[in-house]
């Protein structure tokens, strides 16, 4: 069964009504777009996704990337679409013009780029780590590195990765261990093993381009002292052509649960062969480079888990109005009909709380896209700032709030396919094992937590987590002010809000009084209550849309009521959750914190 | 690494100090037994499961079953380990003596099967399928019936099947559509197709014993015209002797995420050759006899889940004492050596929750194992009488929570493994796959969610859940009784308790003044309230008995502060999320009901 992994209804509602990219178009950099344009680029994605990306999903699982003869050996239908993926442009969407990019926003690219990872994941992953290094090249590269490494980049016929974990520095990159000698001319020998290397060995590509955490001999401990380097699978000429192999050998291919049409690798580095990496910026900034690259590689994890949570959904959804199994409570007549299994209420539960995520996620993924247009283009300057602060605080919740509220989601969806769900013959259980690593890579949840708590909600006076709290109040002034619906909503979401508020600042309070460890232990449980309340924030204004397109009349009216209906579930069954999370935190609760090894 | 799957000091500690396993020693049916007997067979137990089951856990999941030239194919190790353990008795664990049992305590029995379901849950599944069907036939099969099929059941020369879904009635039994049609003394032949059928086809056993649910021709329709047969793959004399093929024939292998070894089959009934069926009891009340191995197997489902849960937990302990990567907050020295991440709050607090998980449904699993010896052999009949109520209303929960929580929980272990918990090289995935079965086999959660507000909270005037209160009452009397550390939690406890009853109330209301479908629309909710309440309960109880023997100084006190904390964390982490389901279900939310198929 072919089936819709997206919803367009829903991509031109939050696209158009709630992140009002239209508005964009007035902005110098995206002059002569408009929406015409930003909807044949998500309509060519969609295409391109459904024909060459959907077809060979359960294939590129099936028959995962495998070692022959040394050589990596994947079918034959992911080149085919990456191909097509590069040839229209989407490895360098959001670029400029000048450089052959398309110069789109990115809430626009956000939304084309779902539609890839909706269809398959797996396949997306090459094209995405690719636009991922480039960015951090363009951003950070010298001119002589631009010039060799992009122009091939972004025509797919390089393709990138980006190194960083080694066998004793996942989550600590730390204690990256990497070493890199200088050569002269900003060259290096680089020495080491890198793992987990998604996309790290293939023939898909001519070439494949990975950037390196390394540390070059004498360099301070820690991550003061680690710099980025570009490290070629073979050597590339100032012109780009392809040389001889540059000592990046393949140690082994990991077999993962789901996901597994991307390569999982160890990587040495200088091991037989010398490898030469091409120092980008300064030495020992590194990983100042890298997070650059990790922020929107964070934001994409929490997009990837949005895409298959949707595609789950949909399929889901179409079975519960095809499959017929069960009457209604009530029916004593066993000679009745069975009805659609969307007329159970539990079913009906299980659908709406899935739509109430992955169009929640959604409209999360799309407004970090539309801040990083805002930080980057917006008139003007405080605006602009503002942009980047919000951008800040919510990049872990972008990340890990998809990453679970998803898996939940999927999971939702197998049960709504009961025996099928769990059955390789239908596709919902890949979903379930592709979207659950994306708790683990681009920095685990946990470390998201970290970031969320222990950086960002407290960095520059904590003026992110004040900008946040004004914007979602006044979300639920402006709820409050639409009445009708809206009204009881939006006064759940300031009651959200002062319950997070509240347990921010004990937080903070009891940072300074107590040690880090402890203050940071429910730091978790932090996370969480806040995605809630951001994903409320933005249920209430879609909320708000929905209301006034119906007040106007315009609009499909079942989609709007639809939309009020998921906003009021989320708002009632998802949001009160954080009534006891407050509590907990307030309280400091030090339950695992007091816990003992030895008690175990 | 070989690691240990459960742990025998909880087990120790649940039956003889929570569960006080040793008083059944007192009765007839237990005479002669006593604790160094159970220690014994729960000891041969974990041998059997370690040294066969546990070693080709993963082949068996990726060797799954094949077939070859119309054959099924099974690695050799499934065959040899449950040799090993029917040879041990114990698909006879619980039998009469007379009949070749070990007629043991079911708390006890079940202790010694969650070994073999922690080791290899997908081989342990066709000794525990025989064991099901077996109980039936002795339960309710004719002396004939017994004579032919149970001896060679127990010996394990035979094993067992549930045969109820059809491609048109799976959570739906009364569209069974399979036919019988008589030819004299009982049996009837049979002709029709099921589906989802574990262990339906193998050569693990000289034979197959189906048990069908079937329509007899011109019976009623619905669940009032379902009988049940006695279908073995092989004709059997009345003397088990086996004979020529009984037209039973494998339509197909269906492919699951996980439980990989156990096979999953499409079986036609007397496509081309006859098949026979032996009536088992009489006409029409198929249903009935199936529901009393059902709920056997509900519970045996929530027993598999934990095991796994539990497997898991424990090998994420050990990799979290080993493992070291990154400093504490605060430690700023990046040349002090990384510590083991159990040191870490956020893996701390992953750990305390899986071992409150795993910890509290294995205690739940054996106080319904204690309540079947109770129900069978109380010496009191009002005791009997009141504990066949409390394992009504306990078995949906014990069917549904631990397959649910236990998910998360081995999500977590996942988690604490990082990228090594997604990979197939290291064991955590699996069960993260295999236990996802347990939320959808022998009825999804939904459906035990409408069994326990539609059926058992209601059943005879609410005797059963009334008796349920009853118990969690005197356990939070008795703890606030106990002072000290137990006060608080048992205060929490009678807090739950009271948000339970309250909507236990109104839904009762509800479902008296509003149509049936709309009041049972949210039993979903309803059964994680209960589940968390029950849990809280048996956690409250752990507790008591921790803080007694702490006092007294006997046990392993650092095991025994452990299990303080974790029920600490339990009541304070998990119960707490009752408050927000009691309020939806006061309000008798019905966001979902009212959700339109044209709004999605």
């Amino acid at each position: 069964m072919r089936h819709t992994h997206l919803d367009p209804r829903d991509l031109d509602f939050l696209l158009y009504e709630v992140m009002e990219a239209e508005s964009l178009a007035e902005r110098a950099r995206f002059a002569g777009l408009g929406r015409e344009t930003f909807d044949a680029i998500v309509v060519t994605a969609r295409r391109i996704a459904l024909d060459h990306f959907a077809t060979h999903h359960r294939a590129s699982d099936v028959h995962e990337p495998r070692l022959e003869n040394g050589r990596v050996v994947i079918i034959p239908e992911v080149k085919a679409a990456l191909r097509a993926m590069s040839e229209a442009g989407f490895l360098a969407a959001t670029h400029d013009a000048a450089i052959g990019g398309m110069q789109l926003p990115h809430v626009v690219a956000t939304a084309a780029i779902a539609w890839f990872e909706s269809a398959n994941v797996a396949t997306a992953s090459y094209a995405l780590l690719t636009t991922g290094a480039a960015n951090l090249i363009a951003k950070f590269g010298s001119p002589e590195q631009k010039a060799a490494f992009l122009p091939s980049m972004f025509e797919g016929r390089f393709f990138g990765t980006m190194a960083l974990t080694e066998p004793d520095a996942g989550s600590s990159l730390a204690d990256v261990r990497t070493a890199a000698e200088p050569i002269g001319d900003g060259r290096h020998h680089l020495t080491g093993t890198k793992i987990w290397i998604s996309a790290g060995e293939h023939e898909l590509s001519k070439n494949i381009v990975h950037l390196v955490l390394a540390r070059v001999r004498g360099a301070p401990e820690g991550v003061r002292g680690i710099s980025l380097f570009i490290v070629p699978r073979y050597h590339v000429g100032a012109d780009g052509m392809i040389g001889a192999p540059n000592g990046v050998t393949l140690g082994g291919l990991i077999h993962k649960m789901g996901w597994r049409g991307t390569t999982s690798t160890i990587l040495n580095f200088g091991e037989g062969e010398r490898c030469v990496g091409w120092m980008v910026g300064e030495a020992n900034r590194g990983l100042g480079y890298m997070f650059h690259m990790m922020n929107e590689a964070r934001i994409a994890v929490g997009r990837a888990a949005t895409a298959m949570g949707y595609a789950a959904y949909l399929y889901s959804l179409d079975y519960a109005r095809t499959r017929r199994q069960g009457r209604l409570p009530g029916e004593k007549d066993p000679a009745r009909p069975p009805v659609a299994i969307i007329e159970h209420p539990d079913v009906r539960r299980m659908l709406l709380s899935q739509k109430a995520t992955v169009e929640g996620a959604m409209a999360l993924i799309l407004q970090c896209a539309r801040l990083v247009d805002d930080a980057e283009t917006a008139p003007d300057e405080s605006e602009r700032r503002e942009a980047a602060l919000l951008l800040e605080v919510l990049t872990p919740i972008a990340k890990a709030w998809p990453s679970e509220a998803c898996q939940e989601s999927i999971s939702l969806a197998v049960q709504v396919l009961g025996g099928y769900g769990y059955a390789r013959e239908y596709p919902v259980e890949q979903y379930y094992r592709d979207n659950r690593l994306n708790q683990i890579h681009e920095g685990t949840n946990g470390i998201q937590a970290l970031d969320l708590l222990g950086r960002k909600v407290r960095q520059e006076g904590g003026a992110a987590f004040v900008a946040l709290a004004r914007r979602i109040a006044a979300t639920a002034e402006e709820g409050r002010a639409a009445g009708g619906d809206v009204a009881p909503l939006a006064e759940s979401l300031g009651a959200g809000l002062a319950r997070l508020v509240a347990a921010t600042e004990a937080l903070a309070a009891a940072a300074e009084r107590t040690e880090p460890a402890r203050a940071l232990a429910n730091a978790s449980v932090y996370l969480d209550m806040a995605s809630r309340t951001v994903v409320a924030w933005l249920w209430v204004r879609q909320a708000i849309a929905a209301a006034r397109l119906l007040a106007s009349g315009t609009g499909d009216q079942r989609f709007l009521r639809g939309k009020l209906q998921a906003a009021r579930f989320y708002v009632r069954w998802e949001l009160p959750k954080t009534v006891a999370q407050g509590d907990l935190l307030r309280q400091l609760d030090a339950t695992p914190y007091e816990m003992e090894d030895g008690w175990f």
